[in-house]
């Protein structure tokens, strides 16, 4: 690898952006693939994203911009993937150039649909990249504040040190504090089960639970969340290090948070399918419900949130009722 | 003792209104002593307290309603004490009737200025109250909520299983649930603790801190409140019981929170003084930054939240340089 190795960002939206964004501050140049030609000839003659961040000013003279993904990749050595999780395989399918030598992070916070894996896993799977090679950026972070420069904190893990604290390097500013840790796998699953958390915050908020029920769910979340995690990959982690209970809280305590927006809709009495159609983002929780509910048949940890908001999502059962019987459970 | 012990509630504030309507599901009869004379005519009469939580209706047949502290006393088995911890040296300091025998429930979230010690010590040492006789009710529980009937849980924690489980049973109702304790200790210095990050909370506000920032604060809150109590008191307790966790957010996220709205003034630029003056209500935490502040001088935790707040409170420091300064230590 090079020396000063290059930087690739995948992906086209909120995240994404706030990602190309704070590299800018650090690299003379990135590649930046979004499929979307329009934003992409927005971005070069207005140095603006039209349709996430908005605000976001980019030094064009910096940016590779692309819609052709092998370019992307073909460029880079770190790339970091930022797409919702539910497009990742079909933007691989894309791939002519090899992954082999690359350094995957994940920014994703989902679980791949076809495989129901991880990001990590996914690509450590099936397109075999050392674990040494994988990383992952985690919250808690809102893109929205990276966009206002408000101070935000990251935490990049990898299973190579020296590699986690490039890409720290490499995002650092003045407004962006990180920190590096070795739990890869923790801390992508943490991202990923604090999406249905928030679908359950939203959804108690939408039938009108309050401020006291709500501490208490995120009480029993992380609680819940460590369990969860424990049962995939035992080692020694601190829940409450900002990557797992503050990732949580920012998500489940934020009205910007989409999956917290869908459960409210949810909560408020939408059928899942409309609540779908009324919201142009993707809500990752929506499918991490239903791989981490299945991947929990087989761990076998005690997840009764979880359970409620897959039922609710995928069984049919009634927002109310599955409630009621989760207060029951909760403590 | 007797077979069906009678209950009293001290104070007449928004948390004690809160407990007398709790109680009043359960109870044919309880003692409920506030200073204020003209409350308590305007409750005999109006069936509301005037002044907190006016939207309560109350069954005034229930409501031995006294100005007169030995009366209350006098009158039960069970005291609880939900007054702000400044005054509750010059309550006790009017009686005249024994505690012996009374068991002493603690709602107070506070540490006694004059002894530095938290309610429930201060009765053992300055009363002989032993502790299988000293309890603490503690939430995630606002008041306003209690006042809406909207489903909250409370722990009890006592020394003697029996009485905690006599308290949560005259509590729970159809919008109160309960879990017991045995960590009289460490429950009531979590409620007094989170008040102060509650004012750190609302100070970062207050300085435009965002969402982000938040959610990793309170995560740092969380295991600094860890280490304290530790020190103080060791045994095995998940700190992200509802007691402890629970009751740091509902206080930290919530605009309702008279702390965090203390500390967003500060934020903002008020003098300590002026805040104070602004607030019809007293912000606990202030004092309990004091006495933490002191504590740890002996326990030797690494608090630097508890440091900043002191430093700006009670150090004449500058928020901004403390905020700035403590973002470099947290995590």
């Amino acid at each position: 690898m090079n020396e000063t190795p290059k930087f690739a960002v995948i992906g086209g939206g909120s995240w994404a952006t706030a990602i190309a964004k704070m590299l800018c501050v650090n690299l003379g140049q990135i590649a930046w693939y979004m499929r979307n030609n329009d934003a992409i000839e927005h971005i070069k003659l207005q140095k603006h994203n039209p349709n996430y961040l908005s605000s976001v000013e980019f030094d064009t003279a910096k940016l590779f911009l692309t819609s052709d993904i092998n370019e992307a990749v073909a460029y880079a050595d770190y790339i970091i993937f930022a797409i919702p999780s539910a497009f990742l395989g079909g933007e691989l399918q894309k791939l002519t150039v090899s992954l082999e030598g690359k350094v995957i992070f994940s920014a994703i916070k989902g679980i791949v649909p076809e495989t129901s894996l991880i990001v990590g896993e996914h690509f450590h799977e099936k397109y075999n990249i050392p674990y040494e090679n994988i990383g992952v950026i985690t919250g808690p972070c809102h893109a929205e504040e990276v966009a206002l420069e408000r101070l935000s904190y990251l935490t990049i893990a990898c299973g190579d040190e020296k590699k986690a604290k490039r890409m720290a390097k490499n995002l650092n500013s003045h407004y962006i504090r990180t920190k590096i840790s070795d739990d890869i796998v923790g801390t992508e699953y943490a991202a990923m089960l604090k999406n249905i958390y928030a679908i359950a915050a939203g959804i108690a908020h939408g039938l009108g639970y309050g401020d006291n029920f709500q501490a208490l769910l995120m009480s029993n979340a992380i609680r819940e969340m460590k369990k969860f995690i424990r049962k995939v990959h035992k080692m020694k982690r601190n829940i409450n290090d900002s990557a797992y209970l503050g990732d949580l809280l920012v998500t489940g305590y934020s009205v910007f948070s989409r999956n917290r927006m869908f459960g409210n809709m949810i909560g408020k009495g939408y059928t899942v399918k409309s609540a779908m159609m009324e919201m142009s983002m993707v809500a990752e929780g929506y499918y991490g419900a239903k791989s981490a509910h299945k991947l929990n048949s087989e761990l076998g940890a005690k997840t009764p949130i979880i359970d409620a908001v897959h039922g609710i999502l995928y069984e049919g059962k009634d927002a109310k009722n599955e409630f009621n019987k989760l207060t029951e459970k909760l403590n």
